[in-house]
């Protein structure tokens, strides 16, 4: 079976933090790169935002086919050149995972072209994730609903296009209702956003969140479609030509409109 | 009946060649001004690129229902400011009417995040307008098909989001195709892509391309929905408070994954 | 204005029940007459399960823009012939909105393809509806939210066709959600399928349902757009017959495949 | 690698003719076979009309992960036992790709709720068919655009639901356009319509037309998502009674609408 070659960014900031390093003590890429680097299929790369080029150079991009991105507190000192290579690797077939308050990172600002706002309150509530599109790939071997005993909330209307999929609903005990998991294709890249992932939580090492993720990663490995020519195209088929050997103007003023 | 106000915000400067200037002799704008006035119900005002800021202040844009946008040869010429302060608008209620090579303004390129690239050539070829979704507000008295003589062709893949709703699609003699008129919701605002619109062809002079235009107005008008709250936001829901009174640790680690 | 002729149609069987009946005196179609007729603009018939043919002839269907279905305990005592025919009059042109356990309604049904089911329960729960597509007409003049303090509980997955577009998802105190705004276009009609309306709340003598109904007539009027042609259809172009005068066998065999 | 279990449905009806058996001699289904089984990862069985029960069987159909349906001239010959069945196992989780003239089989037609009529003409004309959504898994492995020296056109308005995810358009020298590639989850479904495959050319046997049905077969094949249950569903949450010990009629008429 082809192996995926996926690469976590996380900013691994918080996590420099006593009270969430006790929870991500290997830094939420860590839990990640565990849950998923159970089946070999997955050939993981770590980068966070410390490194050099955020750990994203172009050599990186070009050999990933999935990139799963958290990040919160730390948006703005993403480069800009490294968030456009992230854009245009998408748009060029490279998959996206953004994951809870990567709804702001640069790289989905730019793609989704709106300011992917939301409602939010940290709460200690509870979320039900309902599975709202059972044939989807990323609903794979799910139950019906999972259950968060705690998280943080989030809250519409998520300011971001229309999914051309909705795969998750979530509800909060807080009242609150989210579009938790939605799909997107972008030129020959797809993108799913996956609202869980608050850095207080160890959602991350739960077995169901892990089979989503996992499922995402596959869903949105490249599948090799044809990349689109732009620009000056010639007619594929012979198209007589009117207004051979006659003025411009006659061209020009041909036709009458009704 | 509440009017409309439609700004035309055309680039104006095609039409200072005289071979232009004889098909559109008071320019793009006036030909769409003349054909969508004639109903008393739209209030129009014209914006062109040479005027200050563009002809679109924040006091024009702040009354305009839907702006109506062709340009094609300036789009750099456009400024920054002013192409968020269009965007910030539709996000905001106004509805946006891009036209041909509007494809490549900043407004509507923002909007999408991708490049909105296309396949195209000069050459006098037929278009074939086919009617998609017939129970559209925009296919309102439209026969199943419009027929354009001649019009510049332009080729799949469009490099846009997948349409909200697709209302024609486009044959093109050369042996093409084309999502010719594409809707999207972005926000409060309504966006409508139509293609036809070569500066070289009387096409805005039709009466079955100003109904398409009439129509699409109608549509993209703003409907006064709510403006969605984002930030912190308080539960609505009065919410157990599980760790009154204990320590922050004991929250932290409240739960087993399994 | 042009007015837009309404026709609702009640099953009327709950509200000869004294404890139904006390909430709804003119029966369910008696306060969304009421409610809907404060504006002049709707022509406002009605007919219930027990009328001749349902009181929808062809004529009564013919002459009517927009149907509005409520109907719970008796929807296999609607007549196929009668069922059969709303929904081909829905495909031709009329608009239909289906209320809360219309989504089990005989004309639903067959336009969905889909058994519509859904999880339910009677618990006096909360419902709170919060819109998802503020730019859509059917939520003008709403909030970000509409509590209703008592309704019945849908639960997902609501077994229907992914709506073309979703209007609101509703929360409720059970822990549910529930996509209760979906709309749909089918053939030259348009459908919108709205949650709220247990008998047993005074839920249709809400301002902000009443509303919604008002905002889903006017988007579900018809629009005239093309009937489509279908059938065997001649060619618009000229296409070269590639064998005239040939034998068939070399028409049939004229390329090889790769 | 898990083998996915194909049925391949043919009516087998026209290749009864000399001149469609020359094209076809092992039946449209023997051509399909042969070009998919070239991969051992498909496990193949066929059914025909003329077999019991179509070859549609219970068993058969529960041992099916995706049935292919070709069908033209004997819709109607197609038991409502059998096509129901097919109808249900689609909703449980079986993909389905529908071929053609397949377009009026009776499960189609029931899943789609709709008469799925569309224009077409036998006139040997060209069909270029353009990928519109590269990303998707469909167009995996192909080009930009698929010619067909000749096959039947079809010409819109196809009347069935918009698309979940629209793939291909196909342009036809004598003018039309068509949604050749057309994806919709039902259910628990997978269904795929395909246009090309007139009896009368060999179409089946090319090597871009059977990389898009097993691309389209990949795609469709179960993914294992949950079964919603339906019918009266338990509150999760605990929800107080409201009404605990008060007598009914104060429950009914508890609030008051504003």
């Amino acid at each position: 079976m082809r192996r995926i070659n996926v690469t976590i960014w996380n900013e691994f900031v918080h996590e420099k933090e006593d009270r969430i390093r006790k929870i991500y003590p290997d830094g939420i890429h860590g839990a990640i790169a565990q849950m998923l680097g159970r089946d070999k299929k997955y050939n993981i790369r770590i980068a966070t935002l410390e490194m050099e080029e955020h750990g994203l150079t172009e050599d990186v991009l070009n050999a990933t086919d999935v990139l799963i991105w958290w990040g919160h507190c730390a948006h703005s000192e993403v480069s800009d050149e490294v968030a456009t290579r992230v854009r245009n690797r998408v748009l060029g077939g490279m998959g996206l995972i953004v994951l809870h308050s990567g709804h702001r990172s640069k790289p989905f600002v730019m793609l989704m072209g709106m300011d992917c706002r939301l409602k939010w309150r940290e709460n200690d509530e509870k979320e039900r994730i309902w599975v709202i599109e059972p044939a989807h790939p990323i609903a794979r071997n799910l139950p019906e609903y999972i259950e968060l005993p705690m998280e943080e909330t989030y809250g519409e209307k998520f300011d971001v296009p229309t999914p051309d999929e909705l795969v998750f609903i979530s509800w909060f005990s807080g009242g609150d209702v989210f579009r938790s998991g939605c799909c997107y294709k972008r030129g020959n890249g797809k993108i799913f956003y996956f609202r869980p992932g608050h850095e207080e939580y160890p959602t991350f090492y739960r077995e169901d969140i892990s089979q989503v993720i996992k499922n995402a990663v596959d869903w949105a490995a490249p599948t090799n479609g044809p990349i689109s020519t732009v620009g000056h195209w010639e007619a594929l088929e012979k198209v007589e030509d009117k207004f051979a050997g006659r003025p411009d103007s006659e061209r020009l003023h041909t036709y009458i409109t009704k």
